[in-house]
């Protein structure tokens, strides 16, 4: 992980980075499309498509269709789409909505140091004003990219105490990458945007204990909104602290106990944190991947009638049997954290996509049956990113596989191909009405979109 | 400080409360009227017209006005008042200019154990939720009671860590008074109030630094629109987790070093935080009150024209001069933390009010003149609410005020009468045209009132 370059630099050292609100400030209005390194737009719009897709995909869960519901009676204007629904409503509440309804699968990408998800809280601000004001493609990709950019990196500057403290970090980080990206695209200066990034910090909010319920959607969606409120605010003259950040008890130093600043600025504007971020194949747990791609391959290798399996041995680092080994999950959340469940959809169904971990899934005869033949162990010569399955069959026959870097690692990241099934198998999912091909095209032709607002027009049922 | 009775009994010592989220939702569900004593309610009333008046002399200041004209544009409806405005707009938003403009002053009320300003985000949820549902005086009293009393109990048990720590405990324990008032408001069970707390928890946000900028105003607002939004979310079926408060990561823990969970629980039901909430009767730091008083009480009883004065001694505890040791403010905010200034202006005008805090009066010649012969001593025998001037004259005599107990600390409350002067010097410097009379009875007679919405209407210009 790059992040660990930083990590002798901190505050008691002797690179204190100066006034990092001001530093960032500037990045964000002195920054170019030219100055955007190819594999980075490329990835940006990959981030995109994989956006489009878990929003799509979760535009019709619950949680969403209430909070859209309660909304809708305070929504001021029809100026923005709600991905996924026919119905309208102001920018405020399309970013709140469309940013919880890319993550509420927990299916949406992962800056990798933090585990922060970086496009939910960034993209719908940039969406949504692309539809009130003309936007072109690239300005939409610069205003992204410069806002996963401030979000990851004071991310990075209280990881990993912030999250294990119990913060959610894409809410409570997500919420200045979100105010950075909408400060871009409405043309703020320096100090407009320190003054915005001052009114984000007094909004600043979201709780791992949340998470597994549908208060995790209001911290995220809220992160999108309180982003896009904040610019607005100070492009109208609302002024915030002079360093809401690193001032005596700016948001860094209140939120983590040791912050480092210098991972705030270290090769900014040459190092990009979006080629630290991966898309996840499965929706599940990042440590459940190696577990699904090696069950995948072993049933794609073998003949593996589930009644003839004696015991699934799942072997990983001791971070799996903590965080996953669930035998017996009740609901489709619990299934996406269980190791159990994992495997034995990936072994029956030679599949781990949103069907695989919906409730009705889990109380599936044959999947709950199977779960109970699977057995978590520890072996701290793993990596996380790996895993080493064996299945015993009741005639003694015993087929192993070992995964070195699972897929939606930065070692063995998804192709474009990939994301584009996923992305189909979304839209299927959540939003059966939508043109996905359409969609998917104008995404990775972003760039030459003069109109980027449009796009919105291909992201609803028709 | 009552707070200091349970300061024993930790979460290391015998007396874990058991799901303090539970008790907290039994006892918002559970509590009638008739459980509320005549004082309480009593101190209810003088909050709320301490509030009205706050609301209505600080609706035009800068920071509000940007907000109200930033969300007017997402306004989904006119169903609720903005308090001293003749527009009108959705409850959310009213609810969050309401608590925005009552606290932006830092003139509000304040709970002593947290020095948190209790009403500022509750009342406002009642007041919005009133206009579009029939409540009677009663109910609505009762729910703002109970809403106090659950923000200062989840206040008390985290502080002073939390606030130390740099978190603005108005707005981040505020969102859940805001929350409990109207979820008691819209009759939600038990459950439904324990995930409301789960997505305010999700919302609790506020930081110390942003104090003295209008960033400020955006957590207190949104304390306020975020508890509401929380309620009615939860009303829908919203769900979150079970222990919003106590769980391993829900808000006491993540929020604070060492919560004490027993000063939720203690006396609940009969011991009543709004016994400890004191009304400021000057709008400046609470330090500050005794050297107002004792400057006041000076003026009045000899004649000391400013000319002849040659030496002014403020002595106080040495958090008097830690936190007001400002001979030179340049902003009126500043002022509101300077004891020079406030000295200066009490001996010169024999008032310290909104006007004598404004920005205009920073740079007054005479008072910029007098601050210079203001000197602040420490005095660790001295407590907080005390304070000893002493005025020196160039002919050598000396007159000396010794104030024991400031007014608006408990031992001193303002009374009925001083509140009500209060209230009418904010109504005129704000919003000249309110009836102000009229609103001052409605709010002394708001348990008599059938239909409490009706009662916003005297809080608009004619």
């Amino acid at each position: 992980m790059p992040s660990r370059q930083n990590a002798g630099a901190n505050l008691s050292g002797n690179s204190q980075p100066g006034n990092v609100s001001k530093i960032l400030a500037d990045f964000v209005v002195g920054s170019r499309w030219e100055d955007v390194p190819t594999a980075v737009r490329h990835e940006a719009k990959r981030s995109l498509l994989n956006f489009f897709g878990t929003a799509l995909g979760g535009c019709r869960d619950e949680a969403i269709k209430i909070a859209g519901t309660v909304l809708s009676e305070f929504s001021g204007s029809h100026q923005a789409t709600i991905i996924g629904r026919p119905e309208r409503t102001d920018m405020l509440n399309a970013a709140f909505l469309n940013a919880a309804s890319s993550n509420v699968f927990d299916f949406d990408d992962t800056h990798v140091s933090t585990i922060m998800h970086p496009t939910a809280p960034v993209a719908p601000v940039l969406l949504a004003l692309a539809e009130r004001r003309r936007m072109s493609g690239t300005e939409l990709l610069l205003a992204f990219v410069l806002g996963v950019e401030v979000e990851c990196r004071i991310g990075k500057s209280i990881s990993p105490d912030h999250y294990n403290r119990g913060w959610h970090i894409t809410a409570t980080c997500g919420v200045f990458g979100a105010t950075a990206a909408a400060g871009k695209q409405l043309g703020l200066d320096e100090q407009q945007i320190v003054h915005a990034f001052g009114s984000a910090s007094a909004q600043a909010s979201g709780l791992v204990e949340t998470l597994g319920s549908m208060a995790k959607s209001v911290g995220v969606g809220n992160a999108s909104r309180a982003g896009l409120l904040s610019a607005l605010l100070a492009e109208r003259g609302f002024t915030g602290p002079d360093r809401p950040f690193d001032g005596q008890r700016g948001f860094t130093t209140v939120a983590s106990s040791n912050p480092d600043l210098s991972r705030i600025t270290s090769g900014l504007g040459q190092d990009w944190e979006l080629l630290e971020n991966a898309c996840k194949p499965y929706p599940s747990g990042v440590v459940l991947f190696p577990v699904i791609d090696g069950c995948l391959a072993l049933r794609d290798k073998h003949s593996l009638p589930n009644d003839q399996i004696h015991e699934i041995r799942v072997a990983g680092n001791p971070l799996l049997k903590q965080r996953a080994d669930r035998p017996s999950p009740k609901t489709g959340r619990e299934a996406q954290v269980s190791a159990q469940h994992s495997a034995a959809v990936a072994l029956l169904f030679g599949a781990a996509g949103i069907a695989e971990f919906a409730n009705a899934m889990v109380n599936n005869p044959k999947v709950s049956e199977l779960r109970q033949r699977v057995f978590v162990v520890e072996d701290p010569g793993i990596s996380v990113d790996a895993a080493a399955i064996s299945v015993r069959m009741r005639d003694g026959n015993e087929f192993r596989m070992k995964i070195e870097h699972a897929r939606g690692s930065l070692q063995h990241q998804m192709t474009d191909a990939e994301i584009e099934q996923k992305f189909h198998a979304l839209v299927a999912h959540g939003c059966p009405g939508c043109d996905s091909s359409e969609l998917l095209r104008a995404v990775w032709a972003i760039d030459q979109i003069d109109d980027v607002g449009e796009i919105m027009k291909l992201a609803r049922p028709k």
